[in-house]
């Protein structure tokens, strides 16, 4: 079914494929009257292009997006906008060696399962470049926000065990595991490094913090805002997990210990991480993503081909050695957009 | 917007408040011909039910369903099935005292942000009790996949700290806290029951595993098997947090140890959880929540009231001491609905 | 699919057979802090019930309505109303000669191939007392759009031949057939006399106006303002067509003769029915629908059975000879529940 | 809101206006494996473009599609597919002299009143250039659809009253009007040049027969047959209305006259044109639209400009003197669509 399209008010359709002509999204539903150049769009975009430092795939892709639609005169006109990115350093022939059989940890198998057909090369579809629609897409969403005081910050929270101890945002971007604490970032990227060295990978923790959005945000009871949040985010190839505020830690707490008393200043602490009842509570939303290790590793491994023959199997290809650093503009694009369109069902319902 | 409706092939429509009239729901895109009557229903409303035990509220509701349309001559028609469960034990005067107070932990806050106005009393629309309908539904859901081989199986995996070691499935239903290790039971019990007496409540991780479900359902790259499972789950009230197969363990492996290697057996390991790419691998389905403790506690809190004044805040009413046992048949209806819903979008799409 | 389920964002989701236990709706998206009481829902549905005059079918029902949920001390709480119309007059004794038998003109052939199942009782799911639930939403929907100043009117425009010339509002309600040319009214209700002594039913058109509706309202290029209205319309038993401003009458008119001129005061005609480029021009809303002779009449007819035999069919039960009468207040619901939906569209894409 | 997208398990979402870059379409919920090229989709496309004929506007446009995604190895993935179509021959210069002014006839106003700006270049996204996104992803849906047997033809019925009288399927495509008598075509052409001539347009009715749908295809209530067709057709710019069988022609019919008997052979007739209850009934798919004279005329016409003075206007730019030759194959493409959705929304019921 068409599963590739996200929002119910403000609605991306995205498409293309790794190793296709081009990747992009059409955006629905758009605010008329918004300042729009592409250059607000490419920033993001830089952000999550591969071949941009050490600890991402040497892929050079210059991840140019043009925008075709929608926008006139320097302004949304309240159509749809198509973003698109055209592929340029392919190398499918990376690929030949590996289309008959599946890679550990990789989709092909069950692409092969659901659709009896897949474009093997580079993941075609399940690969990581699909994300370069949502963070085009998510760039506009961000823009929209800004507009309305909302600030959303993705970090670095834990490479293979080594945790961000401190939150300096200003430091996110200085450093290439985009983490906030300074101290830990050296760390981390020796971990990936060394991860990458021996033909293996590394996965990881990402926080993200959103500042700025009002209390009553989320539908329940179905759409609540950290429903949809999670969903946002769980559609993110490689993410396995997702906890808001103490998360997991609730497990261990008392009803006093967790509950987020207030006085007349608001509320005296977060640990419901922002949403109440599914609802923004006007507090800092935060929430975690669990992250695998990349699948593709160039180490050889145990698995099976088409015919159910048993293989060995070394992914050649060019891959990240850890997903976090460029999961993080996604990860940011998706919650933007899940925000965005929440934020108008609002205005939907008590208009 | 309509936030009480969820599924896109598969649709339920659920209505009611806490202490309103009834509880109830309508579902949509029923395949026809399904022998049903209301004991199929009625058995897991029973699971789900208050006054159970003496780890429940003591709120007693005999909940009894009934099953108003869409069925005729003992099965469905594939028309809409309204299931209505009325109220009976409402006690209205509990909450008198809490109408212009904002309960700590709970929707009071956000509701009153949202909406401007709120059915005080019981939580109206955020209230536990609003799952019936999702559990009713769910029963229906269940019935259709058990017709396809798929089994849906949640348990209460940890409460405090108390972790279940083993899994005995048959042992499930045999404990009050339905865990499915019989060694932890009795503790668990005592733990929440210490909790209760003093005046506190306790939180904990529920396990679902799912078997049956063949390789290819999931609809990728938004409408992703994992997005979905975790957005159905996070949108029922106290769930924190979801994590599938290793979960947050992830974050600390390698690449080869997270990747499923193959052989002619099939998957070798399940560190995936049985999802990849977002999609079924044919595995067993695993994934676990985390459950904040009950925000209602008799002990008093700190809060203020609808004119911003502090006040202290003692919920009487009746509650559960941990949500644990009571959340586990709206899990599986939860997950139940997400299946039913992702089983025929993949008919949809390969039609 | 969930095809009982109508609107993006103000959604109703009905359910109900004719001869089944009741007949209703769930309202989701409603905007909170509405007054309303049954009374509010209670007059439409008076207008649609059967049993009202010698026009239309004998079969008694008070059809009296229940609000179950979603409001609270008088008012909208914006959670999802459900509202339940128990059925009385059922005498299903009537129906038992005609269940294995497909009766001409009705949906019974094709319920029976789609669903491989049909209640046969009234024509079930296909019974036009499936629009009392669709009243009932309108009922809330028309409370909306009052607040904001927009009037929907609709009445009988022809019946058979005979065709009101004159357009007196106020009389629409004081006759019958609900026509507004009090001229045409006892000719109108002679014809329809007739049509039922004979055994025979009789068809007509029903025009339907909107006023008060301003400039800016349906979200193109697909959700078009009359593009929706012509779902809704069409989607009501038994009518086979719509047109809007001068319709088909388009067809040999000019662009100077069918191009509506502006000067200051506005637009000079209203040829477009005040919908251009599937958005409101702000002028009043004029559209007509084709309504069929009703399918059930006691004349014989030639038919096939279950098994494929040739039979001979005649229709007891109890049927209106003529549906414009109580089509009124259906289309009315239909046309203010697409307009609730595409106003509170126009509020989020704008916000 | 999103309202540039279309269906519910086969999705097309469309983009681009008249003189952007480029127009197209992201079409998802695609069965995988079919085979499908260029060529497939342009020779529908030829059949749209503009500059065909006589009775056409002069613009040139070669409507070259590119499909970027979602076919791999000469076969649909089950990915999105992103079909593109850049502008060419756009002259905007055309339209400087209108673009503080409102066309008489066009969405101009309506626009700008909706989202307070507008692409005023060739009427931006209210063009009918818009459709040639639906043509393309119709040509896929026809495509689908062919190979269960379905075959959609459209025609025109009538030009300005003159009517087509026979109905030749193999004449269509041979005369510039596109319709299926050949006595009528000269006269019809006539009278499009002498409307040309005299600075002028004119209206007409295009009808449309749809083969080999089986019975059971639509999902009532809301979701039936004929309404997602009357939706589908209004939602293209300039059709004025819809009629199903013999439409409004029902208003005179008794019930005895109106129903389709049936006998061991099937329908004895098919007044309803093949659907009865919003399903259809195995029968022939009959359907009629009004086409309003198009806006754009060269003739003098009286307006008003974004200040609101009065001022004359004369549209120049290029434009279909009859809109009913090019509308054929954007009908047919959305009949295809909004069938192929139905047709895999019941596969999802009954799975």
């Amino acid at each position: 079914m068409s599963g590739s399209i996200y929002g119910k008010v403000f609605t991306i359709s995205t498409f293309g494929e790794s190793h296709g002509k081009a990747v992009g999204v059409v955006v629905d539903g758009v605010t008329p009257g918004i300042e729009l150049c592409e250059a607000d769009i490419q920033k993001e975009l830089d952000r999550r292009k591969p071949g941009q430092s050490s600890v991402t795939t040497p892929r050079k892709e210059s991840d140019t997006v043009q925008i075709m639609s929608g926008v006139f005169d320097g302004k949304t006109t309240g159509t749809p906008l198509l973003m698109i990115i055209y592929n340029e350093d392919q190398r499918s022939g990376d690929y030949g060696n590996i289309k008959d059989l599946f890679r550990p940890g990789h989709a092909d198998y069950t692409y092969q399962e659901k659709y009896g057909i897949r474009d093997y090369r580079g993941s075609g579809r399940a690969s990581g470049r699909e994300t370069a629609g949502r963070v085009a897409a998510g760039a506009l969403a961000k823009k929209i926000l800004a507009a309305k005081g909302v600030k959303i910050t993705a970090f670095t929270k834990n490479i293979g065990g080594i945790a961000a101890e401190k939150y300096c945002p200003e430091e996110i971007e200085k450093n290439i595991v985009r983490t906030a604490d300074p101290d830990a970032a050296p760390k981390m990227i020796e971990l990936i490094h060394k991860s990458a060295e021996s033909r293996n990978s590394i996965g990881g923790i990402v926080e993200c913090r959103i500042s700025g959005v009002p209390a009553g945000v989320g539908e329940p009871v179905f759409d609540k805002l950290d429903a949809e949040l999670a969903k946002a985010a769980l559609s993110i190839g490689g993410v396995k997990g997702i906890e808001f505020g103490v998360g997991f830690g609730a497990a261990e707490m008392t009803g006093k210990e967790h509950n987020d008393e207030m006085d007349v200043g608001g509320f005296k602490s977060n640990n419901a991480g922002g949403i109440i009842g599914g609802i923004s509570t006007g507090n800092e939303i935060v929430f975690r993503i669990a992250v695998k290790p990349t699948s593709s590793i160039a180490m050889a491994q145990d698995t099976v081909d088409l015919n159910g023959n048993e293989v060995r199997c070394e992914t050649r290809g060019r891959h990240d050695p850890c997903l976090c650093p460029r999961i993080i503009p996604v990860l940011e694009a998706m919650a933007a957009l899940a925000l965005v369109d929440l934020m108008k069902q609002n205005a939907a319902l008590t208009y």
